[in-house]
């Protein structure tokens, strides 16, 4: 019946030139645009034609439910228009993707996913690391502290693993995590934190595991961040200096002060 | 000294609109630049500047040694060139990018790192599916089955996470890995193989656990490939047909195709 669409399209980190090329593309040729609040707002200048409607939904925010999200896209999808759906990060690492994926396709809307880079990858890329150096690690668990029955992950069967952690929204709970950690890990565990990855306000906190819940914290680092915990993560203690912040270069510079300037407000409601 | 610098170029899973915006730019103005085998070589397009050099090392193939790749980008970034070092999905999750940042750090040669999109994540998109959906784990684990010791990885531990696992790497000891999991997690347990994720030759296979070993090698899917294991892979099956070919569309076609040809090579040697 429909002609319509919805493309789920992963933003990135922030940084406009972290999207793809198939990403740019979708959003040229968008006809609505439903922003995510962790989306740099500045790429609404890649969707000239689109309709833009923000429906962020932050952790304990007032937000925009789920259900109205999942009936706008279904709404225009059935007047036969192309929707970008647009979600920080990589749309498929911790998002509600699934869940989106389900209901769409239960309303037999067509759906593409477009991937990107998550804020983990874009961390370690500051950090000058590998997430899974093989002189450390076998591999890398990317990991939710914020789980949906609001309980904790088991940090001892993560931790078991010897992959490199990768915490996302894990600064509210950071003293629990890590006193679970500590009870499997070495207090001489390399651990980060880095917050804001890969746009201008990115901040970045370097240390060991015995420091993780004291010292990013006294810094101010906050949601949101990715919390790095691994002997990989040790690769980069001569590479930056403690809590230094990243300059930034080249063209993407007015889409960042965009930004800075919009995420004042995001950021004080985080 | 120099004005040289080596960027550590991120080239995703072969689509090249899969690039980031920042990989293009990167490739537009390199002076040379270093090519990984499993790269779609119809990327050098977009570096019609840069001199090209091909680095293909497969495991266990006749390759070119990894002491011998440092050396080329130290010796050209030493010359004062922009050289870029295309590895393909993210440079950071399996690939030495560890080890290269290393030598490159101690020649005090500049680094630069560019993410891109790792297989896994392209895996899941062809899929249709959330890494960690939230009715069904926490997070997500890669792993490489390929340990520098020629070991296997700790899989009771890594299925005790209850994350879903992304197996790189892990064709060729496909029926050793199945055995180990198989121990830790129920037959019934849903698994996925795509091959050449993201691309014309792309093949998906899915099922549960039990078949694993067994029907995924029987219709010849092979290396490169991930294998996905986890409940949320379930989210898959009556999404795609088994070993479907996926149409490739728009304006990438005659990258894919360019790859294809060269391509039919690197599958035969591998």
């Amino acid at each position: 019946m429909t002609t319509g669409k919805v493309t789920l399209l992963s933003a990135g980190p922030g940084d406009l030139d972290l999207l793809t090329i198939k990403a740019a593309k979708a959003l040229a040729a968008a006809d609505i645009v439903l922003l995510d609040d962790l989306v740099n707002p500045g790429i609404v200048s890649l969707a000239p034609r689109a309709r833009v409607i923000r429906v962020g939904k932050r952790g304990g925010c007032k937000s925009t439910p789920q259900a109205f999200i999942q009936r706008l896209m279904q709404r225009y999808a059935g007047k036969g228009l192309h929707v970008v759906r647009v979600k920080g990060g990589d749309a498929l690492l911790f998002g509600r993707a699934g869940e989106e994926i389900t209901a769409l396709r239960h309303a037999q809307i067509p759906v593409e996913i477009i991937n990107g880079i998550s804020s983990g990858f874009a961390a370690a890329a500051s950090l000058g690391i590998s997430l899974t150096h093989r002189e450390h690690c076998q591999g890398v668990t990317f990991v939710t502290a914020h789980k949906q029955d609001h309980g904790e992950p088991n940090w001892a069967a993560l931790a078991a693993t010897g992959t490199t952690l990768a915490i996302y929204m894990g600064m509210t709970r950071i003293e629990s995590l890590c006193q679970a950690l500590l009870s499997a890990l070495p207090a001489s565990t390399p651990a980060a934190v880095v917050q804001w990855a890969a746009t201008a306000s990115e901040r970045r906190w370097l240390g060991t595991l015995d420091r993780l819940a004291i010292d990013p914290v006294k810094e101010g680092l906050e949601s949101p961040a990715v919390i790095l915990v691994g002997n990989a993560v040790g690769e980069a203690v001569d590479w930056v200096t403690h809590h230094e912040t990243r300059a930034c270069a080249g063209d993407a510079h007015a889409a960042f002060n965009t930004w800075q300037d919009v995420t004042g407000t995001v950021q004080h409601a985080a």
